[in-house]
């Protein structure tokens, strides 16, 4: 296991001719942006490469494979995109791999097990990583790399909003911009809502309360609820972002109940406040202003627990 | 009244020193991120200059002004930024103005009677025009005046999202982010919200229908309504954003009673669907995705003028 550099990691591709790129569990645009940008650009080197994904790819980031086929060959060279750690690669996705060859990411508690990795903590998207690698690779964007580059550093970003935003993200969205439907890529990321979303994000402000003194705010979405609603993982995604959004709060938590008694909890927090940290407590982790993990229980006895342990940290 | 080029409008600048810079009703990032930048610009240059607002500076955007103090002089240049039109200019900040010597603008629709004129309609923001006059000025960028870049670029393109974006507005944000609290920035117009806003979203939710086979969605907001909430003008911000965000919408209508027994009504639109064409037919104007106009009568009056012309449009 060793720590390389970026032009080492781009020798390292060169080298290789078979390659199978792995996501993490519910995946982002990020996971899959690197991962259909990076498999584009080796398919273009001339290489064979396929994306393992934990279940079926979101249908809202569809147009990221408008292009992709499975390609039939034996994979000998495994790289993980943007997993920070080993539990975030599902039994799915680690079928037949046995070791992973190349870590490419920017979590900063990266804990990936691989030959090589390669961790730019600085970088507000590991997108940006793969984009600094098509030069290395002299490979040029074309629609579908653009596309993946793009949707991952302006996912991660919640399109150049967040603190994690650098001018190097706004000059590589500058840069893939020509070559992509970017205008059709916010409106699927950040713009369109479906009916039952709207629905969904009403009931969810209904559930919200307040602790800390106003600087922490709790929401929460049962499984009746989403049943209620006819809403799907689509209608779920970006209701993390709610709780914090309203003045005063500086952490924000999520409680999304999912089959088998089990909360997935998304915490959000202000600049100075720690999500990883605070997630960590209960087994997760992240980025320190944004991180999850999960809780089993009931929704009142989970609520409990964090509401104590948010009013400890704060 | 003379169209004149950025280097022509450069050296206009240059030779006057007693500026007058005039901002538009219902003062937007935009006008007033411009109008502050090119203010501490000119007068890092050893001018003169004060800054025309319609009322009162909103609170939202009190960050522009914190160094700025009105200075006591007899004005002797005019200059609008950001103002598509003459009837965007209120009595208060034609005040003792008879003519306007130089007009900065990004309207296409630009109809602004002054000596000379600068349009650049492929900018996303004016601040775009503000920011490659600062070169040709040779200033460089400092916490105010980038401030004024970075505002007047991000809430014009709703941070990067809108199909006005461009490379260039991705490299200009680049560009200044350095020198100013751009995350503070974003946060006040991108992420906060007040309870009494969330509130007001809910209540406007309420009154949303669908049109044209659901092409049109129609929203309102009456004194009533704002009255019930205490809610303030900052409240009422954004509003125009959200029936256009559900899926199938192309054209989204939103009413605002204002008093006096007028609506103040924005038209957001898809590519393809001429939201100024739409608003000229009431008098009003503005941008092809983004355009306002105002409209006497009752509620319901109203809003039965709008879904008609709204259905024979689409």
């Amino acid at each position: 296991m060793r720590q390389i550099t970026l032009d080492e990691a781009a020798s390292l591709l060169k080298e290789h001719d078979k390659f199978r790129l792995l996501t993490h569990s519910y995946p982002d645009g990020d996971t899959l942006g690197c991962a259909f940008a990076l498999c584009f650009a080796l398919r273009k080197m001339g290489k064979l490469c396929n994306i393992a994904i934990d279940g079926k790819l979101p249908s809202k980031f569809s147009y990221l494979a408008k292009n992709y086929r499975e390609q039939d060959f034996a994979f000998e060279y495994v790289v993980s995109v943007d997993v920070a750690a080993m539990q975030l690669l599902s039994d799915s996705v680690m079928e037949g791999v046995d070791h992973i060859d190349l870590c490419l990411d920017h979590h900063r508690t990266n804990s990936i097990e691989a030959d090589h990795i390669y961790v730019d903590a600085d970088a507000a998207a590991a997108a940006e990583i793969i984009y600094q690698l098509l030069s290395l690779l002299e490979v040029e964007p074309d629609e579908d790399i653009a596309a993946g580059i793009y949707t991952g550093v302006s996912t991660d970003t919640g399109c150049f909003v967040y603190s994690n935003t650098t001018p190097r993200t706004h000059a590589i969205a500058a840069a893939v911009m020509p070559y992509c439907s970017w205008v059709e890529i916010n409106n699927i990321n950040f713009v369109l809502k479906t009916r039952a979303k709207v629905k969904m994000e009403r009931m969810i402000y209904d559930t919200m309360e307040f602790y800390a003194g106003g600087a922490c705010a709790i929401v929460y979405t049962t499984l009746a609820m989403q049943e209620a609603l006819g809403a799907g993982d689509d209608e779920m995604e970006g209701l993390a972002s709610i709780p914090r959004q309203i003045e005063g709060v500086k952490m924000g938590i999520t409680m999304r109940e999912k089959e088998g008694g089990v909360f997935k909890i998304s915490v959000r927090t202000n600049e100075g406040i720690d999500a990883a940290q605070f997630c960590k407590q209960f087994g997760g982790g992240g980025h320190p202003a944004a991180s999850g993990c999960s809780i089993e229980g009931s929704l009142g006895d989970v609520k409990l627990k964090l509401i104590e342990a948010a009013e400890a940290f704060l």
